[in-house]
Protein backbone atom coordinates (compact mmCIF):
# COMPACT_ATOMS: atom_id res chain seq x y z
CA UNK A 1 0.00 0.00 0.00
CA UNK A 2 1.23 3.15 -0.86
CA UNK A 3 2.33 5.26 1.93
CA UNK A 4 0.21 8.47 1.44
CA UNK A 5 -2.70 6.16 2.28
CA UNK A 6 -1.52 4.19 4.95
CA UNK A 7 -3.54 5.85 7.44
CA UNK A 8 -7.08 4.70 5.84
CA UNK A 9 -5.78 0.99 5.56
CA UNK A 10 -8.40 0.32 7.81
CA UNK A 11 -10.70 0.96 4.81
CA UNK A 12 -9.60 -1.92 2.08
CA UNK A 13 -11.72 -4.67 2.12
CA UNK A 14 -15.40 -5.78 1.08
CA UNK A 15 -18.34 -4.98 3.42
CA UNK A 16 -22.17 -5.84 3.36
CA UNK A 17 -24.77 -5.00 5.68
CA UNK A 18 -27.65 -3.17 5.77
CA UNK A 19 -28.91 0.25 5.14
CA UNK A 20 -31.94 2.65 5.13
CA UNK A 21 -33.33 5.77 3.12
CA UNK A 22 -35.30 8.17 3.64
CA UNK A 23 -36.27 11.03 2.00
CA UNK A 24 -39.65 13.35 2.08
CA UNK A 25 -39.99 12.90 -1.81
CA UNK A 26 -40.22 9.19 -1.50
CA UNK A 27 -41.22 5.93 0.59
CA UNK A 28 -38.50 4.69 3.20
CA UNK A 29 -36.72 1.91 1.73
CA UNK A 30 -34.49 -0.85 3.26
CA UNK A 31 -31.17 -2.18 1.35
CA UNK A 32 -28.90 -5.08 1.49
CA UNK A 33 -25.28 -3.67 0.38
CA UNK A 34 -22.00 -3.59 -1.12
CA UNK A 35 -19.26 -1.66 -0.66
CA UNK A 36 -15.51 -2.67 -1.70
CA UNK A 37 -12.17 -0.29 -1.31
CA UNK A 38 -9.20 -1.26 -2.92
CA UNK A 39 -5.62 0.01 -4.06
CA UNK A 40 -3.17 -0.22 -6.30
CA UNK A 41 -0.15 0.59 -5.02
CA UNK A 42 -0.83 4.18 -5.89
CA UNK A 43 -2.22 7.17 -3.77
CA UNK A 44 -5.66 6.87 -3.86
CA UNK A 45 -8.67 3.78 -2.80
CA UNK A 46 -11.24 2.71 -5.90
CA UNK A 47 -14.47 2.74 -4.31
CA UNK A 48 -17.41 0.69 -5.21
CA UNK A 49 -20.83 0.23 -4.23
CA UNK A 50 -24.17 -1.46 -5.12
CA UNK A 51 -27.46 -2.11 -3.19
CA UNK A 52 -30.20 -4.22 -3.46
CA UNK A 53 -33.99 -3.96 -2.40
CA UNK A 54 -33.79 -5.48 1.25
CA UNK A 55 -37.44 -6.90 0.21
CA UNK A 56 -37.50 -7.83 -3.92
CA UNK A 57 -33.86 -8.51 -4.03
CA UNK A 58 -33.63 -6.25 -7.13
CA UNK A 59 -30.93 -3.35 -7.51
CA UNK A 60 -31.65 -1.01 -6.31
CA UNK A 61 -28.63 1.97 -6.60
CA UNK A 62 -24.66 1.51 -7.55
CA UNK A 63 -21.95 3.90 -7.28
CA UNK A 64 -18.01 4.34 -7.94
CA UNK A 65 -15.66 6.84 -7.29
CA UNK A 66 -12.40 7.09 -5.78
CA UNK A 67 -10.70 8.77 -2.45
CA UNK A 68 -7.54 10.47 -2.21
CA UNK A 69 -5.72 11.72 0.59
CA UNK A 70 -4.38 15.52 1.36
CA UNK A 71 -2.18 15.10 3.93
CA UNK A 72 -3.14 12.77 6.69
CA UNK A 73 -6.10 14.81 7.97
CA UNK A 74 -7.44 15.93 4.75
CA UNK A 75 -9.66 14.09 2.02
CA UNK A 76 -10.80 14.56 -1.70
CA UNK A 77 -13.25 12.39 -2.87
CA UNK A 78 -15.57 12.02 -6.39
CA UNK A 79 -17.70 10.04 -6.75
CA UNK A 80 -20.26 8.66 -10.06
CA UNK A 81 -23.62 7.66 -9.89
CA UNK A 82 -25.47 5.69 -12.65
CA UNK A 83 -28.74 8.20 -11.76
CA UNK A 84 -26.38 10.82 -13.63
CA UNK A 85 -24.93 12.41 -10.83
CA UNK A 86 -21.04 13.05 -9.90
CA UNK A 87 -20.27 14.18 -6.78
CA UNK A 88 -16.44 16.25 -5.32
CA UNK A 89 -16.02 16.21 -1.89
CA UNK A 90 -13.44 17.41 0.63
CA UNK A 91 -13.22 16.98 4.57
CA UNK A 92 -11.61 16.02 6.98
CA UNK A 93 -9.86 12.53 8.19
CA UNK A 94 -9.43 11.70 11.91
CA UNK A 95 -7.64 8.58 13.28
CA UNK A 96 -8.27 9.21 16.96
CA UNK A 97 -8.82 6.28 19.18
CA UNK A 98 -8.54 4.06 16.84
CA UNK A 99 -11.60 4.71 15.15
CA UNK A 100 -11.43 6.16 11.53
CA UNK A 101 -13.87 8.83 10.67
CA UNK A 102 -13.81 10.35 7.40
CA UNK A 103 -16.73 13.55 7.66
CA UNK A 104 -16.83 14.86 3.27
CA UNK A 105 -18.95 17.45 2.20
CA UNK A 106 -19.73 18.55 -1.68
CA UNK A 107 -17.60 21.32 -2.93
CA UNK A 108 -19.82 20.97 -5.91
CA UNK A 109 -22.76 18.26 -7.25
CA UNK A 110 -22.76 18.04 -11.13
CA UNK A 111 -26.05 16.36 -12.71
CA UNK A 112 -26.79 15.37 -16.38
CA UNK A 113 -29.77 16.93 -18.67
CA UNK A 114 -32.20 14.37 -17.11
CA UNK A 115 -30.87 13.65 -13.70
CA UNK A 116 -33.38 14.90 -10.65
CA UNK A 117 -31.65 17.81 -8.87
CA UNK A 118 -29.11 17.18 -6.59
CA UNK A 119 -27.79 20.47 -4.68
CA UNK A 120 -25.56 19.04 -1.80
CA UNK A 121 -24.36 16.22 -0.63
CA UNK A 122 -22.55 15.06 2.93
CA UNK A 123 -20.96 11.63 3.44
CA UNK A 124 -19.78 10.43 6.93
CA UNK A 125 -17.90 7.23 7.12
CA UNK A 126 -16.62 5.65 10.21
CA UNK A 127 -14.55 2.24 10.57
CA UNK A 128 -14.17 0.62 13.94
CA UNK A 129 -12.52 -2.74 13.59
CA UNK A 130 -14.39 -4.85 11.35
CA UNK A 131 -17.43 -2.82 11.07
CA UNK A 132 -17.57 0.44 8.84
CA UNK A 133 -20.99 2.81 9.44
CA UNK A 134 -21.55 5.83 7.24
CA UNK A 135 -24.38 8.34 7.21
CA UNK A 136 -25.27 10.22 4.08
CA UNK A 137 -26.96 13.79 4.05
CA UNK A 138 -28.50 15.46 1.14
CA UNK A 139 -29.80 18.55 -0.23
CA UNK A 140 -31.96 17.97 -3.05
CA UNK A 141 -35.36 18.33 -5.79
CA UNK A 142 -35.94 21.91 -3.45
CA UNK A 143 -35.81 19.73 0.24
CA UNK A 144 -32.87 21.17 2.67
CA UNK A 145 -29.93 19.14 3.75
CA UNK A 146 -31.35 16.05 5.72
CA UNK A 147 -30.20 12.66 6.04
CA UNK A 148 -30.95 9.92 3.59
CA UNK A 149 -29.17 7.07 4.18
CA UNK A 150 -27.60 4.91 7.05
CA UNK A 151 -26.27 1.66 6.79
CA UNK A 152 -24.10 -0.33 9.27
CA UNK A 153 -21.53 -2.93 7.08
CA UNK A 154 -19.18 -5.90 8.68
CA UNK A 155 -15.63 -6.98 6.19
CA UNK A 156 -16.15 -9.49 4.50
CA UNK A 157 -12.74 -9.77 2.93
CA UNK A 158 -9.83 -8.02 3.41
CA UNK B 1 -31.32 -6.04 -20.94
CA UNK B 2 -33.51 -2.97 -20.17
CA UNK B 3 -35.34 -2.32 -23.29
CA UNK B 4 -34.15 1.27 -22.91
CA UNK B 5 -30.40 0.07 -23.37
CA UNK B 6 -30.94 -2.29 -25.75
CA UNK B 7 -29.20 -0.77 -28.66
CA UNK B 8 -26.23 0.00 -26.13
CA UNK B 9 -25.93 -3.62 -26.33
CA UNK B 10 -23.10 -4.24 -28.23
CA UNK B 11 -20.84 -2.93 -25.73
CA UNK B 12 -21.43 -5.17 -22.98
CA UNK B 13 -18.59 -7.29 -22.26
CA UNK B 14 -15.01 -6.93 -21.04
CA UNK B 15 -12.44 -5.96 -23.35
CA UNK B 16 -8.66 -5.87 -23.38
CA UNK B 17 -6.72 -4.31 -26.11
CA UNK B 18 -3.64 -1.81 -26.47
CA UNK B 19 -3.60 2.46 -26.53
CA UNK B 20 -1.45 5.46 -26.88
CA UNK B 21 -0.96 8.37 -25.35
CA UNK B 22 -0.22 11.60 -26.29
CA UNK B 23 0.04 15.25 -24.42
CA UNK B 24 2.40 18.36 -25.01
CA UNK B 25 3.03 19.10 -21.28
CA UNK B 26 3.93 14.70 -20.36
CA UNK B 27 6.00 12.02 -22.38
CA UNK B 28 4.16 10.08 -24.90
CA UNK B 29 3.52 6.42 -23.43
CA UNK B 30 1.83 3.15 -24.77
CA UNK B 31 -0.16 1.08 -22.05
CA UNK B 32 -2.35 -2.02 -22.09
CA UNK B 33 -5.97 -1.64 -21.32
CA UNK B 34 -9.35 -3.57 -19.78
CA UNK B 35 -12.80 -1.45 -20.30
CA UNK B 36 -15.67 -3.50 -18.82
CA UNK B 37 -18.99 -2.54 -19.62
CA UNK B 38 -22.15 -4.44 -17.81
CA UNK B 39 -26.08 -4.15 -16.90
CA UNK B 40 -28.03 -5.21 -13.63
CA UNK B 41 -30.94 -5.07 -15.74
CA UNK B 42 -31.62 -1.37 -15.41
CA UNK B 43 -31.65 1.56 -18.12
CA UNK B 44 -27.75 2.04 -17.64
CA UNK B 45 -24.36 0.50 -18.08
CA UNK B 46 -21.65 0.53 -15.86
CA UNK B 47 -18.06 1.36 -17.12
CA UNK B 48 -14.61 0.37 -15.90
CA UNK B 49 -11.23 0.89 -16.89
CA UNK B 50 -8.20 0.05 -16.02
CA UNK B 51 -4.65 0.53 -17.82
CA UNK B 52 -1.24 -0.90 -17.41
CA UNK B 53 2.21 0.72 -18.54
CA UNK B 54 2.92 -1.50 -21.63
CA UNK B 55 6.07 -1.43 -20.84
CA UNK B 56 6.75 -1.64 -16.85
CA UNK B 57 3.36 -3.21 -16.52
CA UNK B 58 2.33 -1.23 -13.26
CA UNK B 59 -1.06 0.68 -12.71
CA UNK B 60 -1.33 3.65 -14.73
CA UNK B 61 -5.21 4.84 -15.01
CA UNK B 62 -8.45 4.14 -13.71
CA UNK B 63 -11.95 5.27 -14.22
CA UNK B 64 -15.44 4.39 -13.09
CA UNK B 65 -18.61 5.62 -14.15
CA UNK B 66 -22.09 5.04 -15.81
CA UNK B 67 -23.37 5.39 -19.48
CA UNK B 68 -27.36 6.77 -19.86
CA UNK B 69 -29.26 6.89 -23.08
CA UNK B 70 -31.46 9.53 -23.62
CA UNK B 71 -33.76 8.17 -26.27
CA UNK B 72 -31.99 5.93 -28.56
CA UNK B 73 -29.70 8.72 -30.45
CA UNK B 74 -28.49 10.67 -27.58
CA UNK B 75 -26.95 9.44 -24.54
CA UNK B 76 -25.45 10.66 -21.08
CA UNK B 77 -22.07 10.03 -19.41
CA UNK B 78 -20.82 10.33 -16.14
CA UNK B 79 -17.10 9.43 -15.00
CA UNK B 80 -15.19 9.74 -11.78
CA UNK B 81 -10.93 9.32 -11.89
CA UNK B 82 -8.59 8.68 -9.52
CA UNK B 83 -6.53 11.74 -10.74
CA UNK B 84 -9.80 13.83 -8.90
CA UNK B 85 -11.51 14.38 -12.31
CA UNK B 86 -15.15 14.02 -12.88
CA UNK B 87 -17.16 14.40 -16.17
CA UNK B 88 -20.54 14.71 -17.16
CA UNK B 89 -20.72 14.16 -21.32
CA UNK B 90 -23.41 14.16 -23.24
CA UNK B 91 -23.74 13.66 -27.26
CA UNK B 92 -24.45 11.47 -29.86
CA UNK B 93 -25.66 7.65 -30.33
CA UNK B 94 -25.90 6.17 -33.71
CA UNK B 95 -26.24 2.82 -34.52
CA UNK B 96 -26.00 3.30 -38.73
CA UNK B 97 -24.35 0.47 -40.78
CA UNK B 98 -23.84 -2.17 -37.79
CA UNK B 99 -21.57 0.16 -35.94
CA UNK B 100 -22.09 1.49 -32.64
CA UNK B 101 -20.70 4.99 -32.59
CA UNK B 102 -20.69 7.51 -29.53
CA UNK B 103 -19.35 10.64 -29.90
CA UNK B 104 -19.11 12.55 -26.18
CA UNK B 105 -18.52 16.20 -24.80
CA UNK B 106 -17.90 16.76 -21.60
CA UNK B 107 -20.70 19.62 -20.57
CA UNK B 108 -18.37 20.10 -16.96
CA UNK B 109 -15.16 19.04 -15.76
CA UNK B 110 -15.19 19.52 -12.03
CA UNK B 111 -11.70 18.71 -10.34
CA UNK B 112 -10.56 18.60 -6.61
CA UNK B 113 -8.64 21.12 -4.86
CA UNK B 114 -5.32 19.17 -5.73
CA UNK B 115 -5.84 17.83 -8.76
CA UNK B 116 -4.67 19.25 -12.38
CA UNK B 117 -6.60 21.54 -14.40
CA UNK B 118 -8.90 19.58 -17.04
CA UNK B 119 -11.33 22.05 -18.52
CA UNK B 120 -12.85 19.77 -21.59
CA UNK B 121 -12.65 16.45 -22.90
CA UNK B 122 -14.26 14.73 -25.88
CA UNK B 123 -14.72 10.77 -25.96
CA UNK B 124 -15.41 9.49 -29.17
CA UNK B 125 -15.73 5.37 -29.44
CA UNK B 126 -16.85 3.06 -31.63
CA UNK B 127 -17.92 -0.82 -31.74
CA UNK B 128 -17.97 -2.91 -34.82
CA UNK B 129 -18.49 -6.12 -33.77
CA UNK B 130 -15.71 -7.68 -31.27
CA UNK B 131 -13.42 -4.60 -31.97
CA UNK B 132 -13.66 -1.43 -30.02
CA UNK B 133 -11.63 1.85 -30.99
CA UNK B 134 -11.97 4.71 -29.05
CA UNK B 135 -10.32 8.63 -29.09
CA UNK B 136 -10.06 11.20 -25.99
CA UNK B 137 -9.66 14.59 -26.80
CA UNK B 138 -8.70 16.75 -23.97
CA UNK B 139 -8.35 20.30 -22.88
CA UNK B 140 -6.10 20.72 -19.95
CA UNK B 141 -3.18 22.57 -17.58
CA UNK B 142 -3.96 25.68 -20.50
CA UNK B 143 -3.35 23.52 -23.73
CA UNK B 144 -6.92 23.41 -25.98
CA UNK B 145 -8.57 20.53 -27.13
CA UNK B 146 -6.50 18.08 -28.91
CA UNK B 147 -6.02 14.55 -29.49
CA UNK B 148 -4.85 12.18 -25.82
CA UNK B 149 -5.70 9.04 -25.74
CA UNK B 150 -6.27 6.55 -28.42
CA UNK B 151 -7.02 2.66 -28.42
CA UNK B 152 -7.97 -0.71 -30.09
CA UNK B 153 -9.80 -2.89 -27.89
CA UNK B 154 -11.20 -6.85 -28.20
CA UNK B 155 -14.25 -8.40 -26.39
CA UNK B 156 -12.72 -10.82 -24.38
CA UNK B 157 -16.21 -12.24 -22.71
CA UNK B 158 -19.88 -10.99 -23.11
Amino acid sequence: MHEQISHLGSLVGTWRGRGNGIYPTIPSFAYLEEVTFGHVGKPFLAYTQKTRDAETDLPLHAEAGYLRPDGVDRAEFVVAQPSGIVEVLHGSVSTADGLLTLQLTTSSVTVTNTAKEVTAVRRTLTVNGDEMAYQVDMAAVGQPMQRHLEATLLRVKT
